[in-house]
């Protein structure tokens, strides 16, 4: 499965800026029918219609681009029908998961569609049964801070402090599981360091990419979840030193201060591979 | 089920105190049999004979006043004999609940008596098992960080990171089940903005109350507990804003920096109505 | 099972380092076979000699020295013959647990001999499974933050709260079973104010002991692992204080600004008993 840094989001009854989407170069667009739009039967109904005539022209302008649908949630009125038209799209992302049974009816509607599947854990009972929720076919899971708060009765803080449980518990079923995790969005679009900061922390705890709602978030995402020239740099240093070492008979060397051994080895390994894996 | 923003202890053998005990207007008090009591017979059993006197002279000069009497644990020789006399309670505390069958034996006890339960949960096995621990006839959880860390043979500290993954662990089964949470109490009793630090983590971790062990704590609780007005004004403007726009389909609106959409809008709501349901 | 406050490692394959260990007075060490040995058979064959002949050395020149050896993993082609020699070791140390399985095949090599078994969880699913993977013959555990980190593709980071939540995992599943938990390294090993911090941290969470990958953290991981002088009196205080009031009645006081009660007299108990039990 490719690995998306950076998946940004549209409202789906925006054709204005559908149609900007790829300008930033996110990995991957999401056009969204769900938080996005209002509640009501209008508004989805009337977004649905914007949002297919959009990514018509989308995937004809940008072949290339990678294009997900949002529908909404499984439990809602509005799933079966924004299900209906998946044409020409990389994949579906279905929010709110968190009973094995809604993984069910995706795969039902999916009708064994070559889709991807990004599923939304962002509710106390799916964090709670995220173990159970990211079997095939998802493929990529995003962890929805917002919505889980919400959902808690809890208190968003520019330290998120009060999602790390959460946060550590999504992105460690993922890995479990080889599924995609994607990070929180920041809904401060316009504090980019508050972002950078957000997917830095996100990054350490695992999440290989990042959600978008404002295209100048893109080319952060990207970078943060690259590595960058002066950590590939290290790492083939790193290698360099080791294999030298590992010659002579020695499995532990010191480099920069650090006792090196087999797993920081690993890490170095991994990250040179991660970077040619990426999508570019 | 209310929801006590403010529960205020007082040992169960001080006459003195537990008459003064409504004066800070909690929104309950525990009248309490186990850690303010010594662990000896003749301790106990005389502090349940005060604690007997004082409770029915307390219902009878304040007849509103929510009045819970903490017993012993379960697996203590003291349990039976607390629970005997239970006439105008509100309900009862049960603390270090780690096994759904020591639930069993609170469910016999009680008799059928309607009767609200909090239980504590305050011990390495109470934490891993909170999801087993929660269902009915409880109504409500404290999380006893004092008690967990001293079985976990920890260290309290003033950030509280070594109870993080706990106090998080409780919350989300608690709101998972739809009991309340109530968070930890804080024993250094003259620091009130430490209190204060302290509530406001839990809230945001989504504790909706507090454990208070000194009537000055319980103003605080009470406030920490409660949207402030200005949350309150920028709760109803937020709304404002965002159903003039969805009158003209759009679901995603910039208001005060953030994007905001569906999760926030729930949000904003839920702090409206939380405010009526309080016990005031 | 003794309490082990430091545990200090060397490679399998440096007689000259081994023979050194016990000078900086660690309660436990460790000969290493796996991260510290490169992975290929020549380099596992000729450690393999070098710890056996450096090991009957240590154990003729220091019969009081708790002396373990850590094998490869169970699913490395390196286990069983690792296994083969264990004569006059206090135990073995086996990373990377992640399945019952595992310990299965760990409890048959072991043939019924009488040695402690110290496991590692330092992988995604054996964190997400410690659970299971603490059952007797299973003595201690480590949490392994940095093959954590790299099996999570994560980053390291000084503040260390990308492995929070694995960390309290790993302790908390360890106090419910009666295993000894053992704290994550500290790379940077010229540091020794990290490692304070990081002992101290691991503390406040419940363990009791941390690996050292120098001579230098021994007497910091013992410091930081064994009560204070000053810790000792204040406890020695805080019970006579809390025993004159019990036997006037109370059974809370006021000590030093804390309001006082039976979870911290327990606290402060332990700490005392503690004390007596640590080797020294």
């Amino acid at each position: 499965m490719p690995r998306y840094r950076s998946v940004l989001f549209a409202p789906g009854n925006r054709a204005d800026l559908i149609e900007k989407l790829p300008r930033s170069q996110p990995d991957a667009v999401v056009i969204d029918l769900e938080d996005a739009i209002p509640n009501n039967e209008n508004a989805k109904t009337e977004a649905r219609e914007i949002a297919r005539v959009s990514i018509e022209k989308l995937l004809t302008s940008n072949p290339k681009c990678a294009v997900f649908l949002r529908v909404n949630a499984v439990s809602s009125g509005w799933f079966q029908a924004d299900m209906e038209f998946t044409r020409g799209l990389t994949g579906i992302v279905v929010p709110k998961i968190e009973r094995p049974e809604q993984l069910d009816a995706v795969d039902e509607a999916l009708e064994g569609k070559d889709l991807q599947l990004i599923v939304g854990i962002e509710t106390a009972r799916g964090v709670e049964r995220v173990r159970e929720l990211l079997h095939p076919p998802v493929t990529a899971v995003y962890f929805g801070a917002e919505d889980f708060v919400a959902d808690m009765n809890g208190v968003r803080t520019t330290e998120s402090l009060e999602v790390l449980y959460a946060r550590s518990q999504v992105v460690l079923a993922a890995r479990v599981r080889g599924v995609q995790a994607l990070d929180i969005i920041e809904a401060k679009f316009r504090d980019l360091e508050a972002f950078r900061a957000s997917g830095t922390t996100g990054r350490s705890l695992g999440y290989t990419g990042k959600m978008c709602i404002h295209p100048d978030q893109v080319a952060i995402a990207n970078g943060v979840f690259s590595p960058s020239a002066s950590d590939l740099e290290r790492a083939e240093k790193l290698l360099d030193a080791y294999e030298k070492a590992a010659f002579y008979g020695s499995g532990v060397i010191e480099f920069e201060g650090q006792m090196v051994d087999e797993p920081m080895l690993a890490r170095a390994k991994m990250m040179l591979e991660a970077d040619d894996e990426v999508m570019k």
